[in-house]
């Protein structure tokens, strides 16, 4: 099963709950795509409407991926790395890639409708279930204050919170990734 | 069971082997405590001998902590993270807290002499298992490029690697800080 993550700047909330668009930050790039190369998916894309922010990721990843560099193991992470404007765009290029539209999961810090268990999804990916099919698997995360309303809408459904039952649920985007690619495809046990 | 974690800065290792001081980031401090509060930890030492560093991570959670910021879930978090000078100095908190030394685990990107095993620690912590016992745990996470040797000959054990048989092996310490307390602290399923 092809999987990809996409880190989303636009729409997302602000702690206002407007929605805006938010900045990218290097470390969101450098360490997502660590977290991806670890559990071996087909790519991170960066979702951002904005040119100079897409130009931006260029620039911060673009050190790393030419020649010069000696880090071999950030060069792998970072080939990962697509800049997209947005959450459509990625999944006609996932379409592109594989012939099919992915299957488009949302996350989120609190329980939604259509809600996907890990236990679900974790099968999904592994062909354990019964409908487990060669559709692919686009997780999309969001910055800032989380994901915007319309996306919830639009997506096949929103994963589990991570640890709903807890009284603090405020993990940093880039541990909300690790945990989640962790949880869905890290060996158990 | 109470449960630490220390980010150590020294001893730890650089790329070309050798031992050096890593410096203090402000991301490691909110992404680690952000998940120290998620997990519900005892406490987040941040352990540099340096007293400028001490002072920089006084400095950097300060404004966060004192009066005037109104994001209570920051100072949740950070109300956690404590700064030491070593481990021996971790432990000696640990033990005025709790009245024990605790036992310390180190963890490593690669297999280590006296490995725990991921259910081993999860059922010792959950109290499942035989050996079961009311001691204090201490987890250490290196930050460059991992603990120095001589912090593995001083521990109790090493946490197995989070995915040994992968090719990639490269988590930045914030994800791997983030997968640990899941793998041993979060729901299942």
């Amino acid at each position: 099963m092809n999987i990809y993550v996409a880190l989303v700047h636009y729409p997302v909330l602000n702690r206002m709950g407007e929605t805006i668009t938010s900045a990218v930050t290097n470390l969101d790039i450098h360490d997502i795509a660590r977290a991806a190369a670890t559990y071996d998916l087909d790519g991170y894309f960066i979702v951002t409407p904005l040119m100079e922010q897409q130009e931006l990721v260029g620039e911060l990843t673009g050190h790393w991926l030419k020649g010069a560099s000696p880090n071999n193991d950030r060069k792998t992470a970072l080939s990962l790395v697509r800049v997209v404007s947005s959450i459509s765009e990625t999944c006609r290029l996932i379409e592109a890639e594989t012939g099919v539209l992915p299957a488009v999961i949302a996350t989120s810090a609190r329980r939604r409708e259509r809600t996907v268990g890990w236990r679900e999804l974790r099968e999904k990916i592994q062909g354990l279930s019964d409908n487990s099919d060669h559709i692919p698997l686009l997780l999309l995360f969001g910055t800032a204050s989380g994901l915007a309303e319309e996306v919830f809408e639009q997506v096949s459904g929103t994963l589990e919170p991570i640890e709903p039952q807890r009284l603090y649920n405020h993990l940093s985007v880039r541990s909300a990734v690790a945990i989640t690619l962790d949880r869905l495809l890290g060996s158990r046990d």
